[in-house]
């Protein structure tokens, strides 16, 4: 039996002050506490180690039922039983603290009987083919990949070692996905990039063909039914440790700077291009050929009609500076008493100049 | 041949007096007349009965053929060869009708030979398992379910009796589906939420493990191409009874009370609380770690920012009450003309000030 | 083995002038140039026809290494090495010339072993059905189609001639899609319309069977992961010649005219009617109910809720004239700064208020 499977054992107990040295912490309490797993501050039980980095949920720490909390390092001491570790940077450390406790994917190498390998693709030895999955004439299946059930790496394909594909996903026609990727089910890369020119002598839309690819560089994720268009021409690219939530679109030829960040169902048209460490908040639209500079953040659900400079926060559609945004917004809610306020104005002005003039 | 398939037999013709009793409703016409199906206003035809609940269809009701129509109590009676039947809720004695001539789906239970069922996975013997389908290790699947073609039900998920996965639906690692849900193609159930942490040092995001599930209760719809990730730790629920269309995003630990509807792209960011029969309309996107109150109606692509209370009905982004948004959207729209006011108002009044004071 | 896909041979090279004939083009220069390959002017190198059509793109055109460029009729000639060919509309000649460099899909007819075709369905000699396709009980697939791997064509559904259904498509029961469309994948066609009435006595949403179809004309397209639900009753239609891009949703009893195009994310609520050649682009929401009449355009993100003309140009949240919005989208920026004014008028104009009246 083939099988790319998730440990199923528990996590083991470990101290507090073995977990707290992983993350250079300082334990405020019982370091010899037997930590059994992590947990957000309203899910943790007895045992958990949790996580407070933003006073936002001061309330959510004083109801928490945790055993240990991550804290900064200005944090004053605990008062009741729980124990504190400060760290520099609490979300970061539970990160690297929730990654101790978390199962492990166990690759059993091997291409099922059930799914389809063409003689001419090539799957490494040590990678793990489920069944129902095809790997098409050409295709290159890296080193202790996972190709999950349903998912298609059609032809001249390449896949990157330790690279997984979770389940019905497509990579398309000569597109590349780097090492260390983790695609969620659905995700289409490659699909046609859209572009028609319209004929009017026809009368109908003139397809242009979408020739190039997609390049996926190494350590990216892409959330569940997100699709990234290939190029026209050329490559359609998403930089080096980019993460991509669910249900995003990418269009052709389309540049993702490295380590950016693009939440559920942000839509980039054509030739956007993105910098390093960019951040596109959920919704989020961008139109085409636009810039958007090196660790700029863009707000939920705002529309990019124009360049943005590298370390801006923009907001709205159309995007502006987002202080500027948030004070028209509150200013919006207001209209009907400005509106209220110029008839006035406008009453009273009319009223004095009604006045008898002057000799 | 396994198989689960709609009943291709047409409807059984039946009198309108014996569906009119279904709903209690009070016929103004011919109770003999044979209904054999049916339609909205517009696509009715001879034989069948259609209803009319909003005076905006007025028009669609005196154009349509039908031969019978469901109406509120206080509709005056028909003054043409068409049938009413008075009832309290005409849309909803619509339902009950249209269920009754609607095609059952008949499950052959059964394996496929063409499906992968693990050994240790468990399906009920009157579940029917498809070509291409795969039932993981530990994977429980109940009575009546039909796991359709290309769907997964990954390692120690759970689908509960009379549940359909329609097709190329995911279930992923130890998610649990109701009783009575229907999941349509593309679902994905479980993919890992959305949450980085950024380790400057690397520089690169630190992925925080998502290893919590996603639990949907019974009597759930689910539509095309939609995603519900995993927790972090914990859970992410849609309760029982909620109706999701197609490409929503849930985001993790996200919890969606008991008869919600959340219409198409409609985006939930982590940690969103819905209360009980919450309605979002369709591209609504919520921040995280929000409120949104029992009962609470949310307008068609607003951006809530903020709790919403109980009840309440807002619109726009940042989503507001919906009356003052609408007022002000008015207003917005003539900003303009307002501009020009406040401007008329400066030179009328600079032209007051200029006057010589009185001595 | 069965196959279906792209020819892997490199294009051939053509000299320009024999390129120019093809688009009825002027060329400027040596027509004896041979031209490899077509490409965006910031993509195309040397060998490479690349076009020029609009002025924003001008620093583009000087920088572009391209040996040759699609031009319009009154472009002054070159000054450089490059050739010029003036065509009539740029863009429609580089799709026409991209066409012939495009590598075509080779269809090797025939149902693969690992496929699954009922013995009811009726597939064409010269359809290619890949693995983990499903063609189920009375489905019709036409000749020279293509089910890519995983894809559903369900009971009753029908394909046309020429159509390629890419990979993980479903195409669900008794809809119809035309001849020569393309389906990416992820699409789903067919899903149930979202229709429930509430009834309080449960309490909960009693589902209104959707028993309709979807019906997909010819030459369509269709981009990966969107969805068209089928109607409630009768028909959701996608007009001939449409071109839909990807994670789009077409709500149920919606009917899109021929020729329209609706780009990445689009959602349409129920009932919606689209007349000819309409443009939507990305992210806009279209209310239920709604006519946008022929040639109409819909600025990206844009909310309609309400009628459009015919030819009529509208952006916004409640969508209005394009124009108009964009007026008052620039008074919004300014809404501080009026506010100010009107704060700086009121204290003015009281202070005349209070100057003695004449006697």
């Amino acid at each position: 039996m083939t099988a790319a499977t998730r440990q199923s054992s528990g996590p083991r107990a470990r101290p507090l002050a073995e977990l707290a040295a992983l993350v250079a912490g300082e334990v405020l309490g019982d370091g010899s506490l037997l930590i059994t797993g992590v947990a957000g501050l309203e899910q943790a039980g007895a045992g958990h180690l949790s996580f407070y980095g933003n006073q936002k949920y001061k309330a959510q720490l004083a109801a928490s039922k945790a055993s240990a909390v991550l804290v900064g390092r200005d944090m004053a001491p605990p008062t009741g039983s729980v124990a504190y570790v400060r760290v520099d940077q609490p979300h970061l450390a539970f990160a690297r603290v929730a990654q101790e406790f978390a199962p492990r994917r166990t690759v059993t190498p091997g291409v099922a009987p059930q799914a389809f390998v063409h003689p001419e693709a090539t799957v490494a030895a040590t990678a793990s083919v489920l069944p129902f999955a095809t790997v098409a004439r050409g295709a290159i299946v890296g080193e202790r990949c996972v190709i999950g059930p349903g998912c298609v790496v059609a032809e001249g394909a390449v896949v990157g070692d330790d690279t997984v594909l979770v389940a019905n996903v497509s990579v398309l026609e000569a597109c590349r996905v780097g090492a260390r990727c983790l695609l969620h089910p659905g995700v289409v890369i490659g699909a046609d990039g859209f572009g028609f020119a319209f004929d009017a002598s026809l009368p109908g839309h003139v397809k242009i063909p979408q020739t190039g690819i997609v390049r996926v560089e190494d350590d990216v994720e892409i959330g569940a039914n997100s699709c990234v268009d290939r190029a026209t021409t050329g490559e359609t690219v998403i930089g080096h440790g980019s993460k991509i939530d669910n249900l995003v679109q990418v269009g052709h030829n389309s540049l993702v700077g490295p380590m950016s960040i693009l939440c559920a169902q942000v839509g980039l048209s054509g030739s956007t291009e993105l910098g390093t460490g960019v951040v596109l908040a959920g919704q989020v639209g961008v139109a085409g050929h636009l810039k958007i500079g090196d660790l700029a953040k863009v707000g939920a659900q705002s529309g990019v009609m124009s360049p943005v400079d590298d370390g801006a926060t923009v907001l709205g559609a159309p995007a502006i500076n987002a202080k500027d945004f948030l004070r028209s917004a509150a200013l919006f809610a207001k209209l009907p008493e400005l509106n209220k306020t110029i008839r006035d104005l406008s009453r009273r002005l009319e009223a004095l100049e009604q006045e008898p003039k002057k000799p």
